[in-house]
């Protein structure tokens, strides 16, 4: 039985995330469950590499399926695009082998989250990118960044509400860069704990605000005490950029 | 009586163009003019630096009115930006002296056209870019185009449907460059006829996927035909990037 690899790009601004617990709202993974029970006429259980919320966006999201259908992918990957609405597009398509499982497989993930930095906002942005019209002083957010990278307990950016077995994460790459009037965080993984992106930029744009004293992120990071980080970061300036196997 | 001027950033896809005929249509300049009357309870004459089509973009489009109000133009600034749809942004707002005209005074227009060039389309660019899945040779195209460069009667790149007294143009710059799977158009020039920047990236792209022989852009603009030349390009791939003065 063919195990089926997709690469998935999404806008998701009108989706409830990649999935939720509650069937009346409108999820990524649930539009493509269903457009593919439409084409191979089969119950596909698609298995995410992990959610992402509401308004968070992806170019390299991962899922994988089993089928009995033996409709080339090339094929499927044209029917799919066809009959998926125009905010989610399937990238590429590929057979894998039986073991490979899009979550459990999964060595790295990398996100990218946009700061819009100027004292308007963006029409044509405004979906992507968190607006935030104060300085942020670049240097001082990069410095305060360094202490994350490599292998911690990051309890401190991890969401109140939720609590994961394994709170030790590594960072391979945090890169922060100004182009133009965006600001964008590059930060990459072996996993992620959930809202940590959002909550490490969050913090760091306090720092980069001047709302803490030099070395705070460290204290923090040590203190794993959520309530001393600063908010989490809106969900529209994140996306998944890509999963690595 | 202050002589305003407005840089306004929008994006175009849920408006019938910037400016229409018929008063049912919501339109760009309508939302201004409305929103201005609200804030400065005075009827508004928003003058534009000149149309763009239902889909097309603005980073700077420029427009200016006269207005007997003596608010600060930040605080006009600010205020507009809270009261319009988050579609449309202002930019900046300047007083400049009463001549000026964003009509009569532009110098120079700049436009951008955005094509995303793979098998597959984009779930976060889908307004923004036309999708053209054929393989384009670049080199090709930037050869064709060569010929527009400079001051010449564009006639063959007009609309059929509208006629301008004055057809001769002086396109200034014209870059074609790919950047990933995006290729961009990059046009400026004293002036642009109606539908002249979509129809002449319309037929760019047939050069590029090799319709026309070589040297056919060059027969094309002395022919002075419109029947000529290639299919215009669809509005949502276009941008006003700036109107020079």
């Amino acid at each position: 039985m063919p195990n089926l690899k997709l690469t998935i790009e999404y806008d998701g601004t009108d989706y409830a995330g990649w999935q939720t617990q509650h069937a009346k709202h409108r999820t990524i993974q649930q539009v493509i469950e269903d457009t593919l029970h439409t084409i191979l006429r089969q119950d596909i259980k698609l298995i995410g590499s992990g959610r992402t919320d509401a308004g968070v966006h992806a170019l390299g999201q991962v899922a994988n399926f089993k089928t009995v259908s033996s409709l080339p992918v090339e094929r499927l990957k044209k029917a799919l695009n066809a009959l998926l609405p125009d905010d989610i597009v399937i990238r590429s398509i590929e057979e894998v082998e039986p073991s490979f499982h899009s979550r459990f497989s999964a060595k790295t993930k990398a996100y990218r989250y946009a700061i819009l930095n100027r004292d308007h906002p963006s029409a044509l942005l405004r979906t992507r990118v968190h607006f935030c019209p104060h300085p942020l002083d670049i240097a001082r957010m990069k410095k305060e960044a360094f202490c994350l990278l490599g292998r911690h307990d990051f309890k401190a950016f991890q969401a109140s509400s939720k609590r994961e077995k394994n709170p030790v994460k590594t960072i391979k790459k945090l890169a922060i860069r100004r182009e133009g009037d965006v600001i964008y965080f590059d930060i990459e993984a072996d996993g992620f704990l959930y809202n940590m992106v959002r909550n490490i930029v969050g913090t760091l744009i306090e720092a980069g605000r001047g709302k803490f004293e030099k070395g705070y992120l460290k204290k923090l990071l040590l203190s794993k005490d959520r309530k001393l980080a600063g908010p989490t970061a809106p969900a529209k300036g994140l996306c998944l950029m890509k999963v690595g196997y």
